[in-house]
């Protein structure tokens, strides 16, 4: 099937190939059951675990009493089990072993969730930035950060000590990209809270907080600042949180959480736990990007900007370790965001849904065109003529960019996605363009000396900057109606009128 | 009855009078009970619309059915259905109908609610705006910020396009005083989310979160921080959100919510719509002023600073629109102060209330006498001479001074208003400070030039600023008791003690 | 028992001394049973009090009839009669009442809870600061910020007015070290609010939120962006807050809240109204020390640094105003941290605690070693060498300084302690080397002028610096992977596709 032709095809059409690429991407509308026969758990040894847990660690055993595991007969033993060849394998009061119970360890009986996230972006939030940590964690602060900041949310590469024990420096966290000693990725409990690894639990907002909130990714912030989250505040009880099957538009109604649109079943469109599946732009990058999903054979997935030529069908490409796969289907962002599209449309109508997802296009093509594409091209240029080191953040300009793109930047597209007004005007772009004319142009200036022209200049002929060349736009909002300062007592009404 | 006499006279004439005013203005304790026969609604082609959209968006249709307008037989044609001559009306599966249900919509049945809202401060949201959105939205980041961040909460001018369809650009938004194509001011789904429209909802705190939120109004972060927030927290089962009445101090006494306080029936105290009726104080000003409210014989209301002449009443006035209108009454400061107070009375004694309340406006004062005032002076004379453009925002001070007065000023006034110390300071004042000092005064005597004692100094003469003449105030606050540092290990224990 | 010996003994050991530590200091499981008589109290003219305010504050009255208090027959004159003798002792309708009830008022019930409070940091709040505030509160902005902001939580020492009423510039407030009309110190309604005085209401998070929340402080956002947090969020309704008894891993093991860490019963710890006891750092000091909490034997406490000598039992030492105590007890750091682990451990392995608090303490020291030492010393040597005047806060590098502790150093040592990644990190250290490599060195370093050598660099010898040394550390962090700008369009896979 190939994916130009059906990105111009009727509606009718494209939806339903969507639905084929989906169904065969994800399967069942939600969680899929668990297909293991209730033989192959419930360790003999479980009981002996408890009973002495029961007292070591009250609270802990406890939340298991209360959890599905133990109502099926799943214990303590059928999870933290291991094989002497595994890497932290170790005995402990004449069992074998380990404190990690990694995806894989869940993998056994939740196979699905488990394929799921491995293919995921969530899954490779620890390699994504393994390379980076050290240019900003170590340098400008130093090793203990990555462990009790980084870590904590994209995951460490966990290390096993001489003696079995893990290394503190590693451990613990449960970041959801965290490369575990059996080599799978993440932690099922980054979302699902230990010990009663709670569904209802994870479908609240607060399960995501942890990590998707502060100014890099204000997402907790934006989604509490929304008609969605305003309404979801309001109407808890009626969200159905701990039912089996969790459809949006018939098993709730009231609002949508974080899962809701990002993993979430919603009408005909199956769940997942692949997070990103449905984002047709990557928004925390310099430069957004609307994006492709390659999903090849192996179940290995591939996000490529949509600038890149699309792959084929069958052909092989290069993944993020180097080896070579095979692809199977095409995701483009248009399909990506018609899935999104069908989350909405369960509470909204198409025209609605339409003109929302416009102005939020709108705000990533004006971050993109007005302020992020030239601040890259300067920041090429410094780097190229030699005007900076190539060690990062080492001059105050590369913080300035960095800011720029990473947090003001991601706030304002991330608050644009979530209709949050405030996140996509005052804590985003109203911050852009303060810091874009403010500081990063002024120090860009600075750096470019006599090269300003060619380096800073030509990239700023964008129609956007034209406002600062008539310096006449005389306007109230500063309470000023003319150069005049207002005579004390006679301000306009309006002014000491003004709303909220 | 003349307000000057008022103003002196015994508490109970006051109350009394403030009472008749009320009653007067607002009508009875609660929200008025729809006085239309219920044969004026249930459109025999509702029954239509819900079976194709129970398929077509299932959670809008389910929302409905939870709502009390289902209960009621109110269906989706006795909102949605239009007249072919209104400016949006547009053909849908053999009805006509209009996307957009207006407060004038609403106001077929809910007409108190109606009348209220429209003459609120609420309704000008957009009108207060509109001429300056260009200056900083527009210029400084781009149009599509306006749609997707300033209309959000103040709403649009809402543009039909030629086919009957809304434009993105200006829809969908459900902004406070959206200008719909109507005519009639601003969205009840902005609090009343669609489609249940809950009474229950509008009165939780997070029915405001959404605009009251943020940088230059974080009224949320303001409840929250508060002791009016952190109790409504632990005892929200107990406040009887969906009674019919719900009078506080007789349906509930647990905590206020935002529409306790700025609408909400509290004893005699009548219900209201109007939501800016009971603000003494202009806060969002770049000077606070104690503002009047002047009502109108045809409805509409004026706000004025109390330095200006009290309209009499039955003289004619200019309204915001360029029209005049007849004054029908004018509650001054006082009388609106008091009705605050009767809502805090309920639950404080009145020592209590009105020592809290010269708190407050201690710290509106010292924010308009120590840092407003002169900021604005100042800012006056460097339009006056030309040492500043005529356009908003090209030069670093009016960023500096807009922040001053509309973020950190208004946190510090918001906070003090509200009780969270933590923003009446730290978040606020504190902040006003380090901006006065620290950027607005240097950056002013830098372009002042040599003309710096007439624009700048004149206008620091006041007692606040003395404390930099004397450059030998010793304190231990920042850990040094003298001016020696101290030796290692040394410390202090009050300091290593410091507390929180 | 000499504490030496004890930090070296083994685990088991050590678990008992510090038990008979705490069960000494603190007695039984939970809060104290009143132990008085019920004959004592339910004052005849309490009837009369609930009679009147029944009209005049209908919700108060409301809050006390749903309060324990009532239940148990405790009325309004049995907390708010007076001697006459007492300063702010008043008549009113008949009878000698006290609008303040103070801790030593409720101590005639409560006595365990006042004494544990009375010899707990939180009582000193306001003695913390008291010759503090005018260095930055008054001269900064002015007086009026104290009564809105400083003693909201730190409490006033509250003037009572020649009438007997009390002065609005010193009330209310229900400021935890308030220095009331009595003497005693602080407002349990600080945490209990009036007038139901409920304990479900102090075990939620948000008891603490009104002081313990934004940027010195932020304990209310990092408990929502923790683990604990989100857990809570999801599982109140598990937490049993109403319950008489209340210990963590017993009667309750969803989620800890604030109180359950700081002051609750968990397994065979004993709760304590005693807040830091558990706290082996001060985290809110410029450097953070180990601190040792001495207890005298009149019940005062002193915390003193771990550098410090340790005062031995029945020794005298000069408590804070000056008097002498004798020395009862004293709490080492590692004891103090061993009963904030005995909480962790209902719900984690002890690996897993012990690994946590190593994450912790390595954050602390690193903030220590590499920004605060050297930021102290070299405010030192700039206060000794004349560099700046002993006014804190009229040169910029003073309240650069006092942020890079205060603030921001404050979040990254708070965010770690609570395992909260983005105020460790994005909130936290990231601010903090901003702040020192971005303003504080380079304010310090005009100041020192032709001194730099000594005044600055002197202290920057520490291999947490040596980064800057080597301009050739190129990494993809800012999207350029080489010194060469990446042509548009060509941007890695990688970055793309970057997570969260």
């Amino acid at each position: 099937m190939h994916d130009r032709r059906l990105s111009r095809c009727p509606q009718g059409l494209c939806r339903c190939a969507l639905l084929i690429l989906a169904l065969l991407v994800s399967g069942p509308l939600w969680a899929a059951k668990v297909k293991l026969d209730a033989s192959e758990w419930g360790h003999p040894a479980g009981a002996d675990c408890v009973s002495c847990h029961t007292k070591a660690s009250a609270g802990l055993t406890q939340q298991w009493h209360e959890s599905a595991h133990q109502k099926a007969g799943v214990n303590c033993m059928d999870c933290h089990r291991a094989d002497r060849s595994e890497p932290d394998a170790r005995e402990h009061e004449g069992q074998v072993i380990a404190t990690i119970v990694s995806p894989k360890d869940c993998g056994r009986c939740h196979t699905q969730e488990y394929e799921e996230q491995q293919g995921s972006v969530h899954a490779e939030a620890h390699a994504l930035i393994e390379e980076r940590v050290p240019a900003l964690a170590h340098n400008f602060t130093g090793a203990a950060m990555q462990a009790a900041g980084c870590d904590q949310c994209h995951g460490s590469r966990v290390k096993v000590r001489g003696d079995g024990t893990l290394d503190p420096a590693t451990w613990p966290n449960s970041g959801i990209g965290r490369i575990n000693p059996d080599g799978s990725k993440g932690s099922c409990s980054a979302c699902h809270g230990r010990h009663r690894f709670s569904k209802a639990q994870a479908r609240e907002p607060e399960a995501c907080v942890r990590c998707h909130a502060g100014p890099d990714s204000p997402d907790k912030e934006i989604f509490e600042a929304s008609k969605h989250g305003m309404i979801y505040v309001a109407e808890r009880d009626r969200m159905n949180l701990g039912a089996d099957e969790w459809v949006a538009g018939r098993d709730y109604t009231a609002a949508p959480t974080c899962v809701t649109c990002h993993m979430g079943a919603a009408g005909k469109l199956p769940a997942t736990h692949d997070v990103g599946l449905r984002n047709a732009w990557s928004l925390n990058s310099p430069v957004s990007e609307r994006q492709m999903l390659v999903i090849l054979e192996d179940g290995a997935k591939l996000e490529l900007p949509s600038s890149a030529p699309q792959p084929k069908r069958g052909s092989e490409i290069a993944k993020a370790d180097g080896n070579l796969g095979k692809v199977k289907a095409v995701a483009t962002p248009d399909r990506r965001r018609q899935a999104m599209n069908l989350v909405c449309q369960e509470c909204h109508g198409k025209a609605f849904t339409e003109a929302f997802m416009k102005q939020f296009d709108s705000v990533v093509e004006l971050f993109n065109t007005k302020f992020a594409i030239p601040a890259k091209a300067i920041m090429g240029e410094l780097y190229q003529r030699g005007l900076l080191t190539s060690t990062p953040f080492d001059e105050p300009i590369e913080l300035t960019y960095w800011e720029l793109w990473h947090d003001e930047g991601a706030r304002a597209r991330h608050g644009a996605s979530m209709a949050s007004p405030n996140h996509a005007w005052w804590e985003g772009m109203y911050l852009v363009g303060r810091n874009f004319y403010g500081r990063f142009l002024p120090e860009a200036r600075t750096l470019a000396g006599d090269q300003v022209a060619e380096v800073v200049e030509a990239h700023l002929q964008g129609e956007g900057h034209q406002w600062l060349v008539d310096p006449n736009q005389a306007s109230t909002i500063l309470g000023f109606a003319k150069p005049e300062p207002a005579a004390p007592g006679t301000e306009m009404p309006a002014d000491a009128r003004e709303a909220q």
